[in-house]
């Protein structure tokens, strides 16, 4: 998919927003249609594709989930730099060993124990619709990227 | 709404989890289906109804979102603490100056300059079906409150 420039510098900036915070809320929606989030590692980068891809287990609940219903958020917040972000995206299991090694970092073994041995470590990719944040520096009005 | 000893005491313990924990972000589902989110600030505090209330603009977006599904998600977390949150439940628009007025902190100001003056502040009534938390202490294995 080729962006345009000002969608690039849009989520250029959104790569800034992110860089500092490792952590993320991924909800997901059940059949019931309740939603449920968890705690997700990030890579704090949106790749050319204008995705975020955050490790999981493929066995895990949230992939069967994702498997019935795409639509996903992955809220970020750092109390501390009084930012809040909210990514609107749909999600999809990717098993591939390249890209594994490639955004594996140590940060992950409290999460994944086994590492990349672990032979149900996969990956979500989240392709970003779109992007909401605030911050104190434009007094919590909020701020759109789409 | 009469709970069980077992759950009351579940629900004391949800309480102390997000008892330092000032904001989260509030997922709701779109008429399109997808998925948004913002931070929103609690009174960290579960009543004897097993209900979390928000402060809102009832004329937000939000809000037609809740209207038309009432399904909703807080997430909640603390890096620092390493401890993640994640409230399943129901929401509904609440106004009623007296709950304003039992709950409103002046930390509030930030988000509504114009405090319990302005006419269109109101509550969100979020209703608990289901909790998860992940903490350093539990190793990060999920544990559940429903």
């Amino acid at each position: 998919m080729t962006i345009s420039t000002d969608r690039n510098q849009q989520f250029q900036q959104l790569n800034r927003l992110i860089k500092d915070i490792d952590a993320g809320m991924l909800t997901t929606v059940d059949d019931d249609g309740s939603l449920h989030s968890r705690p997700m590692f990030t890579n704090n980068e949106i790749d050319s594709d204008c995705a975020i891809w955050l490790f999981t287990y493929a066995s895990s609940h949230k992939v069967v989930e994702i498997e019935h219903c795409q639509q996903v958020n992955l809220s970020l917040s750092s109390s501390e730099q009084e930012r809040y972000i909210s990514i609107s995206g749909s999600a999809q299991l990717v098993k591939d060993r390249n890209k594994l090694q490639q955004l594996w970092k140590p940060e992950l073994q409290t999460w994944f124990p086994k590492g990349l041995e672990d032979p149900d470590i996969a990956l979500l990719k989240v392709k970003i619709n779109k992007a909401d944040y605030w911050d104190s520096r434009t007094k919590f009005q909020p701020q759109t990227i789409s």
